[in-house]
């Protein structure tokens, strides 16, 4: 952490800062121009000087932070990259990964056809809701735990692991019993109980990238997570919020590249919230990859129109054909793939 | 809800979303122009219709809402203010309502040095955190249920009723027990398992705006806890993410005339988070009281430089004294006043 | 200028940054640390240091600057506030300024109806577009010249100092004929041509806030004019943009007193363009004189409902006569006053 | 236009709005339901209706336009693409087309440099500055009308079209003489005088996007130029403005598609404004083409840290070198092609 010292600071203002910070542990630089004093703290954890409140000691007028503030997720700790493993899959090495189905259960027939269209389309696992986070209290709010039993149907029958989110510390339990991936989505991406809770279970965790947080925030989400135990972390780019109103999102794609130079854990993107329009997910798809993500997670449904939630964004069979086939061949000029599924064989 | 269709819409697009508006126990009104129909669906229950997914129904270019989303918080529904009770004082009458003390609880003694301080300076309520959501998992995360105590204990000496955030649907229970006031933190906004937790205590709700919300997207939370029984709601604006970064967060003062005018719950706002830095905050106390807020929650530490957490933006007894100078004085020129607090004479 | 090297940044790397520093005039202050070297350049001109592009230096992880980029803008340059006069009245000392008017000029008649309106009502100076900067092209242009002859006709009548916008560097030469103020619209707060043009003129200059400008960028515009010689600069917040659809901008008021710190020269706000609805005007102009604003530039017209543009957000004269009211006695709370305006006596 | 009437609207109200929408040449279709009344403004000409203000008619609740408010630029009036030529090459059909050169002209034999570089590894056109709009006015601000001539000759010499901003609407005529592309810049978007001005030249436009500019703003700016009379403009996404702070700007690629949906004009993009580091201008090159873009704007410099503005985001030629190729590769996949430049050939 670097101090920079008001022009007007104080001998007594100087010596106090200094005092501060030897007291948590940190070695001293002290730099002084012929204008301010700059204070370079050395050493030491991190954590500890951010209790002490530098930011407002008298005589302060800014830090400079140098290090990261996270550690498990940073490439400087850990410079190879993470595979996570999701049934007989993996995210974040070579092969790319994609994750399909419909916004939520909605019954059982449709589930299973859902899960036979997106195995015969390629896809790699199952992704649908069974707890959905509505705007609206009115709104379908999801099947509960009778959805997670029909995907573990699914999963049974098809081959395909499940991915699903979870929004409650006290349902985490029952989700770890049925899927393979839980999922956190964007507006729990700062729920800190649920995060540590995910960290203590054994399964991946697919993390939503808050609709307004920072590249920073997202990976100290993934801290948390971590810090708990489990490291099978994923992250998911799905549109953050701007001015603009034409997309429900602006798909952030910068955001795989910035992320994957700062953090050895897979990046996957998720086109549908992204855009929101059905029009334009096979090309933010095909985007996606070519920036360089480790997969693509998108909505899908056998009649899209008839979808109970995210109707205007799910994609039909023929554009998700379009979409696999277009992404493998983006995949093949960066020299990855997209792998025949494992499901496939079932 | 008024449907606009496509320019080239055909019959049967137009008679399919007739037929799928009616099946959902609307009327319809058909007005055909030269170049486009409108159909206007009228009666019937908006979230009805939102679960039909008209938006990407065959034909149709766009839906634009006539009625709004919530009900039970809107204004149309219950046009007198809403005035909620905590102690001896109301928030959202013609009194306004002052909430301080410091971000955390940070031990027995500094908490009870801390009510006498706010309870000498007037406010009507004691702030403070047991369960503090922290960007880093490696920072201070509160005292938990230890501090919960101890902010019962000073309510007890103070008579101060005691306002802090739940950050768990398994911790609501335990709050419930020691506070008088559950806030539920802006990264919570659309934490609906906690909202709905929150809507079944029977105590207030004071529910911070997201920090990347809209204003009906907030009315649409405090919806969630009140379509749970619980109508004892007091919205606080603290502060949206913007580009800007000379402020921690921009305070949205607007927002409290706009949400007053569309709802009948109480408005206060927190001008500690809003701008992140000491200085300012007694400038955006005065400018929300003049705006028409109807309270203020402020962190307030007797040392503030050396508050474990949020130092930089809390504010010190002289500065807190003169905060309540200012917005008593402004509360008059507009017909209001902050009342003597009725700790004052415990 | 503080220059944070790599983790792995070798010897000639930084021996390289430091050469490169002292070839523009700057001493050096090294300090080595266990994992980073960092170096300090102090001394010598901000701007040569940017010339010479040291982020994209090999080695170089960030730059920290610590002086502001602006000078003759800055605080520390001049700490004492500066106080701009127009006509007989003065903005940036204690007296608050009113400028006021309908959007546009709109015919003889009209205007010089608005012009006696905003002086019986107390306004200090007449605003009102000749040229107006219109999203489209098919929208209501302005009256051009002839605007202006009519503009200076008011001024003539009512004794009232007139506020208009400037829009092309070929117009800047014929305002400074007609007009008192020269205003800079917030679409061109980066257009530094005009910037230039009217920092050779000698006329005061009222500079919006662009609509997505930092602070700091505001305040380099400013500097921009100022490096022309015109020292008469104005800075007016009149809403950023941001995700909310509520209102038309979000007014930043915390921008009011941030600026405040940051520079001497006077701070106005416009709350018509901040919030876009009538209803809201009277409560943000309140707050912003609440907030420490210095004046308030506001679309009154007569018949605000016949406007030709922006008569969503212009006020009727009631509503004018009550922000008058309401401003004053706040302004007194803060041991300010709105004087009595000098064109009272014409 | 659709008229959304108050829930109270008094029956004079109503026919108000009826009388002033009839007035300026529309057809009305009035719809009565149970609370509200919903008025069809048809045919008639929209700017019309936007003059006589509306929104704020007593009565009026809200305004939903049905018709788009661009005509010139939008694809329901010229459903097919616009294919612009620049030199012996197009903008908007199957082929591509890639302008790179330095951010600012920097001296004479530097720029023939440049201009050998980008000839050399594909470019059609030669992309530099002149003029400079720069933040503070004491970067360098270009060489202006020198630069310019030196851009003429490095045309002369290597056979590629120029393409460089223009910031006054002064210096359009002599812009005119030496190059073959204007470019608007982000800051400029939204000066109408200057974009009137282009409208009247007989050379291309490129037009960037505003930094904090919708999709719908950016075609009203090109509808600006178009309705001058030159049909020639090419759009450029260069980033929007966000509170992400890891990238100078958010590379917004879905306007790409958005975009190239509601208008015929050709869309490009513009990585390296939109990430502002060099390490991600390659990926960020490569997802355009892939989303759909018809051409890449790119920053190069034979030695980029040595550049005198811009360096961070700048590439080197060997880093152009496997742009080239990777988007040559995925403009294969999309049965597009980077055609080999006429150039070459000089």
């Amino acid at each position: 952490m670097i101090i920079i010292m008001r022009k007007n600071a104080s001998e007594t203002e100087i010596t106090d800062v200094v005092e501060r910070v030897k007291a948590v542990g940190f070695g001293v630089h002290l730099s002084r121009g012929v204008e301010r004093t700059i204070i370079g703290a050395i050493g030491g954890d991190r954590a500890a000087l951010e209790n002490i409140s530098l930011e407002s000691a008298p005589g302060v007028e800014k830090l400079t932070p140098i290090s990261k503030p996270y550690k498990l997720a940073s490439r400087d700790f850990h410079p190879e990259d993470t595979v996570v493993r999701i049934g007989n899959h993996t995210v974040g090495g070579n092969d790319l990964w994609i994750g399909a189905g419909p916004c939520s259960v909605e019954g059982r027939e449709l589930l299973l056809e859902s899960a036979q269209l997106v195995r015969d389309g390629g896809a790699h696992a199952l992704r649908a809701g069974a707890f959905k986070p509505r705007t609206s209290p009115y709104s379908f709010q999801g099947m509960g735990e009778e959805g997670l039993k029909i995907m573990a149907e699914a999963r049974e029958q098809f081959g395909l692991p499940v991915v699903t989110e979870v929004m409650d510390t006290r349902d985490v339990e029952l989700l770890d019993r049925y899927t393979d991936v839980l999922q956190i989505g964007t507006r729990n991406m700062q729920n800190f109980s649920l995060l540590k809770e995910v960290g203590r279970s054994s399964r991946a965790v697919l993390l939503k990238r808050g609709m307004s947080a920072t590249i920073e925030e997202w990976l100290m989400s993934a801290e948390y997570i971590m810090s708990e135990g489990n490291h099978n972390v994923i992250l998911c780019e799905r549109g953050i919020r701007t001015f603009e109103t034409a997309t429900r999102n602006t798909l952030d794609l910068s955001a795989v590249v910035v992320a994957k130079s700062l953090t050895h854990l897979p990046v996957v993107v998720d086109p549908s919230h992204g855009v929101g329009k059905r029009a334009f997910v096979g090309a933010m798809a095909r985007a996606a990859v070519a920036a360089g993500a480790d997969g693509i997670l998108v909505e899908v449904h056998q009649r899209p129109d008839a979808a109970k939630s995210d109707a205007a964004q799910t994609i039909g069979p023929a554009a998700f054909q379009q979409m696999m086939h277009e992404i493998s061949a983006i995949a093949e000029v960066l020299g990855r793939r997209v792998p025949v599924s494992a499901a496939a064989h079932v």
